[in-house]
């Protein structure tokens, strides 16, 4: 067995069977959907429903307790009111089941000392048996590799290489949509509640070993453990990176997320001390938080802070440069020999020094395959930003122009678009340097999906992609001089 | 005739009659792609179609020379080679053609003193004819209720509310797909190129008086008259609202401004109290200059600063309080009343106190119109945010589970969602106070539309609507004060 397979967290996201509880006929209720969401992505371990009165759940057959299961599951999952929890919790140790996903809420979350009493009821619960448990006040876990989903959210992106954990379950389930618009998705995904138990620390140190997350994303309303949580963190963040989106700074913040989940949180300038001492890099949305993970995950690191910015369009390539120097980097200065080469390929109101501005654009192969490598291959630049822009109703344009009988013109457009985004992914990558597109268009045009789907990030604005370019700079640059 | 339709700009975004140069039987030449973009839209004066030899041009009736059209057209269009562009002016003066736009770059922006030399003799051409034109270097002008687009794209969006002068022609054109996002376009939108004789401050005028703007956004990379441009701003701003974006303020963003329209950026902190005196509000990037557009383009100014945020996910409702802090909000106190009305519609889990989080919600209704009514109703809550969710596939999962067959049911839930979602956006306007959604979700889910399209601004994430809420409020705040 691996590091990794030997975390107490595995077997969790990796469980062979499951008992569920709070599903009914009620098919309405949250632990109802929960369970159908589950058998509808297609789980492949055996799954138990428990109720202590109906035969038959979804299609399974129900158990009154856990005791009568024929075996000793992977893992339990709670949803169910309050005050029953504990005594559930209790049968499990007995059973001998060793993992539990609390969902149920009304802990430690609440004012007054009774949750809070109930919550360290059910870690002691937890100590006598053995058992780790996810939560309580939590929506559950994904590994969308495995077609595990807890959450009453379905699945709606692919399996990818962002491994999550959040002290808000929203900001697992209803990242799949988010994540789906660029067609990235959670490698794993723990929404942790009020962490009576797992906390980010734990999560932070299963997720560096997990092979497939390439980047670990955090949602933080306060951090529990803080020596523990920066030792770790530290650790983590010289082998994979790090981005933590922080909401308790403000006031405001602060006494919201306490009332959530909990969390004790503490000033931004302190955060920012910790995040920076553990070379976390911090993103300041939740829309940063992905487009840096977008970034930071499928980017080779940079070996300095300049950049090269590509555009036929001044305004974006204004406002590329603009952030650029916003967010720590420098404007490449083109060599000699890079300037020649482009001025060979470009319209005369053309600018070839950075940004390299192409104007009106005859020709897209050189824009997306030629020019790029060009620019990859000069020594002064470090990084890439291109504005992407290849609309299909643009080459359509040019291919009904060409004379050819619309029924065909439409697939050789298609061809032609989906060839010059595999030729630009393509010199991206081999260039070993960081390149990240920036398009007002999404995923429903051709260009976008086909960059995006070979490896090209392209976030939807030039500000947003440099951003993150920038963002990696920073961590870059932290690993080079802490590992 | 009104002001408006006396003003210089009118008739150029009004024309009865447009010569164009520029297009030819090459169809792939940027100028016949622009006529045949005009065409396609549907513009319904005539067009006459300018070119020395071809006799027909995208099956019009093309003209040798400006002097052989039947008419004194009310709009000169020029897509030409640079060196010809005086000449051809010249040519329309002589014609008595009173307006135009220059497409053709090669002028101000280009290093060296021969561009600017051919730019001052278009204005002095202009001047002797009495000939106001937009450019040149700029990709022309939009008004979409008239169907006149004389860009080269498609104007994807609908007729809207949004004004625009831009110093980039993408920053016209390529918001097209962008706006249509949201479901929104713009009322009127000027490229203005290097503004050899219209400039920002141009339109600023026209825009205060253009009926259909309700809020005007300005792409900035220099300002050229900068006392004529505080001066107007000043008076315009305590009518309507301006939202800028400038990009000057950095040493790069700067340097690729100039070598894109030539203009004369300024440090940013010139600019900010340039922006602060006139109250303008200022934007950090495009996506923000159009999130405060929509909010503050649609929605009524608030009283005060304090906001009230509606959600059913505790994560969500965190970042939306974190980031009303940081845009100068305040959570509102709600009144005991509020509590107490708050109390009897939620369940046990959620929170009544501001943010008012619903946890798991089992009456979408409640949420959607009731919660905001009571939130609204409040004296305490001078703003409010409402998460948004509410998609189809968790609606069909209710309605399915309460037993309705298939077919009846996707019906059903559709006329839930929409009736839901014209309740909330009705007990928005009817409040009479500023109200904005967020959501992750986007317009391909039913709920996001419907909200949208009834004119509740729905943004992709809490932070950005509420962001927008606060620029909102910063403009409010400016014409109680000013006004």
């Amino acid at each position: 067995m691996s590091d990794f397979e030997e975390h107490p967290l595995y077997r969790i996201m990796h469980p062979r069977s499951i008992a569920f509880w709070g599903a009914s006929s009620n098919s309405m209720s949250m632990g109802s959907i929960q369970l159908a969401n589950l058998l509808s992505m297609g789980f492949e371990g055996a799954v138990y429903p428990i109720h202590p009165k109906e035969p038959e759940i979804l299609g399974l057959k129900a158990y009154s307790k856990i005791g009568d299961v024929p075996e000793t599951v992977d893992l339990a999952i709670f949803v169910l009111p309050t005050k029953v929890v504990p005594g559930v919790l209790e049968e499990c140790g007995q059973a001998g089941v060793k993992r539990a996903i609390i969902v149920s809420a009304g802990f430690s979350e609440k004012e007054g000392p009774e949750g809070k009493e109930m919550q360290d009821q059910l870690v002691r619960t937890a100590k006598k048996y053995g058992i780790t448990f996810i939560g309580p006040n939590c929506i559950g876990a994904v590994n969308p590799s495995l077609n595990l989903n807890t959450t009453f959210f379905p699945y709606e992106a692919t399996p990818g290489f962002i491994g999550m954990a959040s002290e808000s379950g929203s900001f697992i389930t209803q990242m799949f949509v988010h994540l789906a618009k660029f067609g990235i998705g959670f490698s794993q995904g723990f929404s942790l509640g009020n962490e009576a138990m797992i906390d980010l620390a734990d999560c932070l140190e299963y997720l560096a070993q997990c092979p497939t997350t390439k980047v670990i994303a955090l949602y933080v309303e306060g951090i529990r453990r803080g020596r523990h949580f920066v030792e770790v963190a530290r650790r983590v963040s010289r082998i994979k990176p790090i981005v933590a989106f922080y909401v308790g700074g403000s006031e405001a913040g602060r006494r919201a997320g306490q009332s959530h989940t909990g969390a004790m949180a503490g000033p931004d300038r302190l955060y920012d001390g910790i995040f920076r001492q553990c070379g976390i890099v911090r993103a300041r949305s939740i829309e940063e938080l992905f487009d840096f993970c977008y970034v930071l995950g499928s980017q080779p690191l940079p070996r300095g802070n300049k950049i090269g910015i590509l555009t036929h369009s001044g305004g974006p390539g204004a406002a590329a440069a603009d952030s650029a120097e916003r967010a720590g980097l420098k404007l490449a200065k083109l060599t000699p020999e890079t300037q020649e080469a482009l001025a060979k390929l470009v319209p005369g109101t053309a600018s070839v020094k950075n940004p390299v501005d192409l104007t009106f654009t005859r020709n897209h192969g050189d824009y997306m395959e030629i020019l790029p490598k060009v620019l990859l291959k000069d020594e002064q630049v470090d990084l890439l930003f291109i504005y992407c822009l290849m609309p299909q109703h643009r080459v359509m344009t040019v291919v009904l122009g060409s004379g050819m009988a619309s029924i065909s013109a439409s697939e050789f457009a298609e061809n032609y678009i989906r060839d010059q985004s595999v030729a630009a992914a393509s010199a991206a990558a081999d260039s070993g340097k960081p390149v990240a597109g920036g398009s007002f268009c999404d995923r429903s045009e051709l260009f976008v999906k086909e960059l995006q789907d070979h490896g090209l990030p392209v976030l939807p604005s030039p500000e947003r992609a440099v951003t993150a370019l920038g963002a990696l700079y920073r961590y870059a640059n932290w690993r080079k001089i802490f590992s």
